[in-house]
């Protein structure tokens, strides 16, 4: 294709490759919006389905919306019988997002998104139910147990906490979930969510296109640093240490997960509330070791690099507090970061056109065919 | 992001978003080619086996590398038990495209590629055993009969027409079928083999890509055109028929499926292969009927409009002729393309950026939250 363009940056960044209403990331005086809201006042002052609802329908839900949108959510959490025969064959060592990615493809199979009247619908049925895929395997592949998929938790925070812990989780888990899931819930074009962008715009179902998307977010560019950040806060014992290790690991080259962004130059605007949180979890638990260590890895970094910790990186600490395995942070982003891709899929869809780049060839020549006798 | 470059053309046409050594794609005087390799050579001389291993490998085998090639396929055809116990808990009338899409993501769980090391072997495994994916589902939900995954077919096409048809295939019937996979190999940027490249770009596993990539062409925009053409051509009777019925179409300006080409402007090189091979199996079978219906609509299509069919359109009574339900139409092309994108996704990973564009943002300007007891 001599005509066409040729991009000047690999991975198309900084390249406009659509449009959207749902959120800015990075713009002067607004570190991330959704809909026009500060994520910092939305974690602050809403609940995550009242962020959902934003998301998925456009505007704030008032009292009696919100209501409703609960209890629609709370009739969605059970799983059909032949995907809870599914889940209980994927061994215990299979990587969590393989699950939510089999579990998802699965229940479309089961309950299909025919016609896009059904978009609204199928999302929040995935909304309800993310939360059970997880659970479910994991608490048979890993206890044997299987487990009931409802709770009375109204939210999905809570009801993600008591499937998982199996006790009714206290006020301020809650809420820290909560704001996790609200924090995030979207971010502009990222690869996932671009993933899901190109499989809807061939016109595929919903299903297929969230599918997509968490075999994206699976990767270790994408998801994961919240995982990969955690592993490392765990090998130190002492701030003391974690400062040495991390100007070893700085001395070493190593990559260090959990800072710095693609888009944000100064600050994540996330970070500064779940580092909040993750403080009040430590207070809690009367932690002295997790925290301080993660303070001290934040400071080196800074001194030396001028880096600063992005959403993942306290992440991994307050989740650790609240008793969630490591190996489940991914999956929890999926149950938040559904809101997002299912809301670009619904822009896709209303202004839709195929999404085909061109490339550019380096291969050999055309050449003649060689018979196998002859090679 | 008020610096980043707006693109011109929706869809991302006529940008290049990378590079590839694997095809060209309506390049003057080569209308397309497998790595220099003009597709209607490969189909006339090579079976589908040695062009997989030219896509996968880099080059065509030579004959011992070819006959441990097959080898190698035909000791990966088999199932495993929890695999087959998936498949036989997907409903009778589930899109068969989500069949795959689950089979292929629950594999990923069962014999996940751990390593990139693996992308070859896990490829080849996949390779060989989507037929079996495929048809166990389907003669499992259709007939209610527990297939064996093995037979004794060397090709890929032969055992795909024996496991769904339960009969030894003709050599005509294998050699089509051969064709066939030949042809829908690999087409460059499509939109199943971009989302295979931006799940890989995140340093997923090949599962995951594929998963997101049968997702992908499962959007009637992308794969699905040969069924769409089926069951047009189904509606006619005669040649007649078939041309009153096309102009009648065309005057009320319906959408007429397998014909023209987002990038071929005067001609799919496909087309006159499949149509070869369609014209021979309609002698064979002593069809009178659906050929001549065909070329009426070709030849209308033509005389009207000036467009040309595309791979899809003749592929459509070609399949039928071979007994082949429409709606596996689709699937088929996924065993075919699945070396297109895992190619594609190994050469992602030897040279990768994550891709993650921008947006253009047209909501709603920054705004302050509203507590919901003031809504």
């Amino acid at each position: 294709m001599a005509e066409a363009k040729v991009l000047s940056g690999a991975g198309l960044r900084g390249q406009v490759a659509g449009q959207t209403a749902l959120s800015t990331v990075g713009q002067a005086g607004a570190g991330l919006t959704y809909r026009g809201y500060d994520v910092r006042e939305l974690a602050a002052d809403a609940r995550f389905e009242e962020v959902a609802y934003l998301l998925l329908y456009g505007e704030l839900p008032n009292q009696v919306q919100l209501d409703r949108y609960l209890e629609k959510l709370q009739g969605l959490r059970d799983l059909p019988p032949a995907l809870k025969e599914v889940l209980e064959r994927i061994p215990a060592d299979t990587h969590p997002m393989d699950v939510m990615r089999t579990g998802c493809s699965m229940l479309g199979t089961l309950e299909p998104e025919v016609s896009f009247d059904q978009q609204h619908d199928s999302t929040d049925r995935l909304l309800a139910a993310f939360p059970a895929i997880m659970c479910y395997w994991y608490r048979f592949s890993h206890e044997g147990k299987r487990i009931d998929c409802v709770t009375d938790e109204v939210s999905i925070a809570g009801h993600f906490l008591k499937l998982l812990l199996d006790k009714t989780p206290s006020e301020l888990h809650r809420k820290v979930m909560d704001v996790s899931l609200i924090l995030y819930a979207e971010h502009e074009f990222n690869a996932s969510t671009f993933t899901a962008r190109v499989c809807a715009s061939t016109l595929s179902d919903l299903f297929s296109c969230v599918t997509a998307a968490i075999g994206t977010l699976r990767g270790p560019l994408h998801g994961g640093a919240n995982e990969a950040a955690m592993d490392m806060i765990e090998k130190f014992s002492s701030a003391e240490e974690a400062t040495q290790g991390t100007l070893a690991m700085l001395a070493r080259k190593d990559k260090i997960m959990g800072f710095g962004h693609a888009i944000y130059k100064d600050n994540d605007p996330r970070n500064e509330v779940i580092k909040g949180w993750s403080r009040k979890l430590a207070d809690e638990v009367g932690d002295t070791v997790l925290f301080p260590v993660s303070e001290a890895i934040d400071k080196t970094m800074w001194e030396q690099k001028k880096l600063f910790p992005n959403a993942d990186f306290y992440h991994a600490s307050a989740y650790h507090f609240m008793g969630i395995p490591t190996k489940l942070f991914t999956p929890i982003f999926v149950c938040s970061r559904l809101t997002g891709w299912a809301s670009h899929v619904f822009e896709q869809r209303a202004n839709n056109r195929i999404i085909r780049p061109s490339a550019e060839y380096i291969g050999v020549e055309q050449r003649k065919f060689v018979p196998i006798e002859q090679r």
